[in-house]
């Protein structure tokens, strides 16, 4: 049973979700996950540290900071997040995952808990883009604020594109999103 | 014992800090923080939900809604935004208030769980000022610009406020900080 499976962690994130919109995610334990994934409960903790970490993974922040530090050295701050939101719609958010994504939105809307643990990863994203523009040279301030437009850009495209009557690609709705985002900054 | 107890939760509240900077967070009772300010454990629960809520009150995101629906009907959401800031600085922290806002900052820099508190209060604030905003009648993407916007220049002003190195007044410093934070988006 220990031995290596196949697409784990993307099954358990399909099956949890399943269970969590059938009965409830207080009603939904790990090991029933598992059970519904076809897999063991240790496999499950090889993946994920607890049953909230299943829905709310850190791979979009690892993925802001590798755009960030990627982008060319004359980049202004938001060019070099345009350049982690391009990578984010390369790696992450790609059209296969759409629907998938529309789901776990959903189910993350309808329970408290896994609001507020997402909204928690939202503030560790900002933290860390700002930490990626001053390495780059960018002062504080302008860190911050760069970091806040970038992170809402982020969230107000992700909310577009998982919105399945919508049929552009991530990369193409941020980077419109954002220009809306700094217009709109322009005129408040 | 019930009987009204004048300035109990200003009491409880300094009680609190005082227990948590000199025996930790976690190693601090209620009934010791209610004991310390001269009080009983139900006086404590008239005023606070658990042991985190003391340190974390609500009443700043009452303040910013009061002070955006209170601006004048020709304000610019920015313009609204400082309206709440000074209402802010008249009613919240003023400076007999300063010394404590220091301490409260550094024992909730020193918690983690009260930081994951402080941080969730954070988001409830951010989401107040975008629905006061909207019932201005502000659009949709330039409420959550001019929120994020916003609440950030609160951030800062509330660090640079609480430095007590510093002397100036939170309206002043939140006025300041509110145009450098502008400034700051049309440059990057």
């Amino acid at each position: 049973m220990a031995r290596w499976q196949p697409n784990a962690p993307e099954r358990l994130v399909v099956a949890a979700l399943d269970l969590f919109a059938e009965r409830g995610y207080e009603n939904t334990t790990v090991v029933e996950i598992a059970e519904r994934a076809g897999l063991t409960k240790s496999t499950f903790f090889r993946h994920f540290r607890d049953k909230r970490e299943v829905l709310c993974g850190d791979r979009v922040t690892g993925l802001v900071v590798k755009g960030i530090t990627a982008a060319p050295a004359a980049a202004s701050s938001l060019e070099a997040v345009t350049c982690a939101l391009d990578m984010i719609g390369r790696e992450a958010f790609t059209p296969d995952r759409r629907e998938f994504s529309a789901r776990r939105r959903a189910v993350i809307a309808a329970n408290p808990e896994l609001r507020e643990r997402e909204a928690l990863k939202g503030l560790i994203l900002t933290a860390s883009m700002i930490d990626a523009l001053k390495r780059r040279g960018v002062p504080d301030l302008t860190s911050r604020v760069a970091a806040e437009l970038g992170a809402l850009a982020l969230t107000i495209a992700y909310e577009r594109w998982s919105d399945t009557t919508n049929g552009d690609e991530f990369s193409e709705l941020a980077r419109r999103t954002l220009s809306e985002v700094q217009a709109a900054s322009a005129m408040c």
